[in-house]
């Protein structure tokens, strides 16, 4: 079992404040698990809601002090920044637009960021935070909680280890269907805003999920994106963002070989898909396939073997993924294990942190603002690459 | 989102303690994880090992104050009872003959026990165990946590609401390769226990995870056994319970139709499995299929009519999944959300009897000591039968 | 590509008749395509039904020489070993009860038997039958057409080879769903005839599919079955056969270790069921997973490490199955390429034997009237120990 | 049981002659079982190898008699033409570059044709020999075989029926994996003439197996290609033709609804794939998803309801599946049988044909000279797109 995951330690939690995720809400709750299930935090204190009742009436429901219960972010950074008792850290799971602000304040104020992605709702946006952040002492961890699945981390580790040789191919794809008509116009919040270019950004899809099947490609093949072209749509009348998203992707070269090549289609109008996202990745010398709504296996052929069905936990599995597990082979982790894999890494951090010059462990793993600022060039170049008829747009 | 998922709230969490689980366990951090991941619970106490030194270090680890660090489940009892702040409940994570004397002694003191399965090591003891539990005030929850899983829940919504009309055929199986080879002699703990009749009770396999089967498949379907007829093995040389069973059952009729038969086949030594929990259930009106390690789905076929892929929180997910679930379709629930379920559960009980005459409410379920005696009939009517070559052995 | 199978070769084709298999008729069809697949039979006489019209007309529509349409497989019998250019070999492709007498007719005259499974309606016709085939220089060739799939052949040399080790465990099923109402009762000439025991036999669903998971398990494992319990079922009201089999398996010991055991089950009233016939083996070295709807796989579990997915023609099939394989790996064949296989490899055999004392070859393999035999006892010892509250039979 | 399938009838089989396929070929074996299989065509002559000595050693071997074993498609042609039992037809089973001279042979010989794709190994030859075709009474037939998989039937259908509603977005794919190495350079005939554009043509994997893929997409999807981007790789070093293709598509507006969008990708350096040949399209009302190595499945989802598993023969399967299909539901048809469902619809209409104006029924369905110049089409816009920095091309 993860060293991680074997319950609270006699090290304090870390004391976390919540920006959204205020009754009604769905993302605020998977981070609150996320934070619990490892007991690395506490949650002490929030600005839950842009409504100022609802905030207060969800932080009393969620147990927090009266007093500890926002009107706003930046109240909450001002005052948790000068209380002794004062958070170390916040979750910010608000609608895109509202990252930026929020991770600044509070990385001004000292208080280490974890911020849902995408990182903003504009490149611009994006690379502004990217600087706070460079400036602060806080740490700021973005939650791609995909990365934290161990399959994922095994899988990235054996590329890594040259088992599958130069790469050449990937294959990457997230699809759902929950879009397939205009969901956002039934007075479903999640759809309103996703779809909203002023709340979500020049993406929907694509900011929504294709970032989440681009990074998972990147992270794991280790790949940097030389360019890309791209052709939106927005099938469903009225939509104001694209809701099918269809990518060629060029890499840049590796030491030897010819460069990798990529396509990457996301969706969310795909009658049958839940949350399909799919990873294949083929080298020289192998290939792997992952698929995220079963997560605890990975397929691997080295080239000419028979298929081989790799476990978590199960025989063949790595020290990579032995990292982020819990429970033994056969017993499925998923989706919020993942997420909390994040969190908990993220716990070792702030924890090393307490310590002036404290040193973050080595094999610590979360991604950062520079992932983020990678994710919104992705998006941004999609959206640019479509309007310009597909043209290969550089990252 | 279920409602007990949605975080910690203003009511105050269950003071719990633990017996077993210290360093070098496993199924302790399982309940632990299984307790925080909705924040329902604070682990305060403990008495996590047989050895003084091992608990003390153990119970500092995760964070316990040294003076609820206890030598003995017996102290604990005692000196907890009479605590102001003292426990409420209490988990009992050791091996099985240690259950019935645990159990018992919290029991008498008036604190809940939330137990792991099999009841104990014997089926007296079990007996035992049930009556000291009927006298007392205090809740017995058994953790069969596959219960918890929230696709077992639907199946068995479906079959009482007739989707599937009368039973007429149940095929169980619960198939592991772990103990293929004598695993017990190489120092794993795990293994010495399970395969030691002192400790684990004449059940081996059986006992183990045969019991999970048994229990799932009456669970889902609402059958009752009538009788069996078990032919057990020992494959690997020396060991001294079963690593392998195979089971004809008999049920007890229902209303119309001939009454349901059944087959069970549980084992250790099957390579290639790792925790191959499977149960199908087919009626005259339709079948259903569905396996541990892909717990998010249910197959489901009416008959005359087309496969159908029901998955959690997606189309066709009736309200008894949804009562258990957290995160929306395609996101993969696992393991440990099914084994909070059955925490989470018992904690609405719990705390309803805060309150003088406090009442559970009517949806909230959980197994309990019947279901435990229930599994050790299981158990022992399965080494019975086959030591009488295989004759029916009434439940 | 398998040398049967690249084309008719300028070695004269078998000269075949068939009896059974006219208008109406399913597996007779089959039997056909099998015949035709390779190119190494040509059909030229039939006594196609029991009824004279229907004979004629279906022996015309076949292309038959009007001279060739018998009314009874007797007169064919007699009246084509008369032929020069008589047939060298029949298809008995009939209900069971007809496969004694017709066998026995084309035995005793001569020609070469490619019969249809079980082997008769009775255990002491199946002796009989076994004693004419015996005296006969004519071969007997029983249709147990899954033994032709690949993907059987490589598991069976595998477990030869001792790649599983010593063999302790085999599961082994065959669920279908289509007689889970009284299909026998709306004019389904197929249903009828299988539910009546004058035609079908004592046996009905262990008769007409268990009997095939049998010789599969025995086939694959090249075990012994020393004895059986069984617990046999007639769930649909008014049907006179069993719809739904269980049973314990013992078999006979190996070399070393403990004896193997297993279990059987077959049912038609299994709601989602078409063609359900799966076999599961495990051994003290590895294990082996099969499925009829997906034969051109192979599960693989050498202990300890990754599970493997052998394919047909793909890395790490062996001899065995590329001798009866015909297209490249990931092109998948099927049910007909299986049956195909049987009368290829009887074809070979019937060749050999057109001189005088030639030898078949010692690669060549079919299943016999032995193996005939032994799935009557399987069937009868089943319908005895059900009978017998399931005691164990010897087999 | 299909009609086609139920054996020889008594309408005298096809006449048949092949050029191509003799020793060491691997596509003519499997024409001859196709054309085999349903008992509709007799070989009788062949032109086998460009090869004098194995043209007639490989006609012997396959039973022809020595004055039907040509030594050229055009002695061939003109000889057969001129004879009274001559052949009906011919099957063109050559490398590309050979297609069209052979195929102008014999339809100006007024001897039908059923010839392999793609269509030639140029755009200029493909519309050269359509202009023949056209001309000719003769039929001219191209084996996209998997248009004969009767759930790809099943699949067409359904669209057409408006099941899926407008079509917006189509995905289609057909990886390999055994030119991950330069498989040329080893000896093996078959790589050695594809990855030759003499021999081969322009496209190599576009070619082999990308026209395949694209081909099933819009004959399943019944929508036009409006434009394509294409990227096309020669991973391989010294490889002369591309080995990896990714392209976006762009489809012609269909009555209502936006134009549908869709990827495809065709590698044969993607280690793992066999023959993982894949299309999924989804539409306003559901989405289907179809893999070609488990063909016997299709997948269903109308939108908001459970996904549906479809099987062949099986519930919720329709008529135009069940006119390409033999056996029941459960018993897997494969590879040859969807071959041989192209032979048979041939045989169908070429047996009209034998009479003057003699009709085709119209339910008959095989793919024709118009579809092989489109895929010559897709195949030129590929390499053009490519060339261009993956600009979009018109078809």
């Amino acid at each position: 079992m993860a060293k991680h995951a074997t319950g609270k330690t006699n090290i304090a939690p870390v004391r976390l404040g919540m920006v959204g995720g205020g009754q009604g809400a769905f993302i605020g709750a998977v981070h609150r698990i996320a934070a619990r299930l490892d007991g690395h935090y506490d949650l002490v204190a929030g600005a839950l809601s842009s409504d100022a009742d609802r905030a207060l009436a969800s932080g009393l429901e969620l147990g927090l002090a009266p007093d500890r219960c926002y009107r706003s972010f930046k109240d909450m950074a001002k005052i948790e920044a000068a209380r002794d008792d004062g958070i170390e850290a916040v979750s910010i799971v608000t609608p895109n637009h509202v990252h930026y602000p929020a991770a600044r304040a509070f990385l001004e104020a000292g208080i280490h960021v974890i911020c849902d992605k995408p990182l903003s709702s504009s490149l611009a946006d994006a690379k502004k935070l990217a600087k706070v952040a460079e400036k602060s002492d806080a740490l700021f961890v973005l939650t791609h909680n995909y990365t934290g699945y161990p399959m994922i981390r095994q899988a990235r580790r054996m590329i890594a280890e040259g088992r599958l040789g130069t790469i050449r191919v990937v294959q990457a794809e997230y699809a759902q269907d929950w879009l397939t008509e205009a969901e956002e116009d039934t007075g479903n919040k999640q759809a309103e805003w996703r779809t909203d270019p002023e709340r979500s950004g020049v993406g929907g899809c694509v900011g929504d999920i294709g970032t989440h099947a681009w990074n998972l490609a990147t992270f794991v093949s280790g790949l940097e994106t030389d360019s890309l072209a791209a052709d939106l749509d927005s099938f469903v009348d009225g939509r104001r963002v694209d809701d099918n998203v269809n990518v060629l992707l060029r890499f840049k070269p590796e030491a030897k070989g010819k460069p990798a090549k990529g396509m990457l289609w996301s969706s969310q109008v795909a009658p049958g898909n839940e949350n399909g996202l799919k990873l294949r990745i083929y080298g020289d010398a192998g290939g792997i396939e992952w698929r995220q709504e079963d997560p605890n296996l990975l397929w691997y052929t080295p080239f000419g073997k028979p298929k081989q069905m790799l476990t978590r936990a199960g025989a063949g599995s790595n020290a990579a993924a032995a990292r982020v597990t819990r429970v033994p082979a056969g017993h499925p982790e998923g989706y919020l294990e993942g997420f909390a894999n994040i969190y908990s890494e993220a716990a070792t951090a702030i924890r090393a942190r307490r310590k002036k010059n404290g040193k973050i462990p080595k094999d610590v793993h979360f991604p950062t603002v520079r992932d983020g600022v990678d994710g919104m060039r992705f998006i941004d170049a999609c959206v640019r690459s479509s309007a310009q008829n597909s043209a290969w747009i550089k990252l």
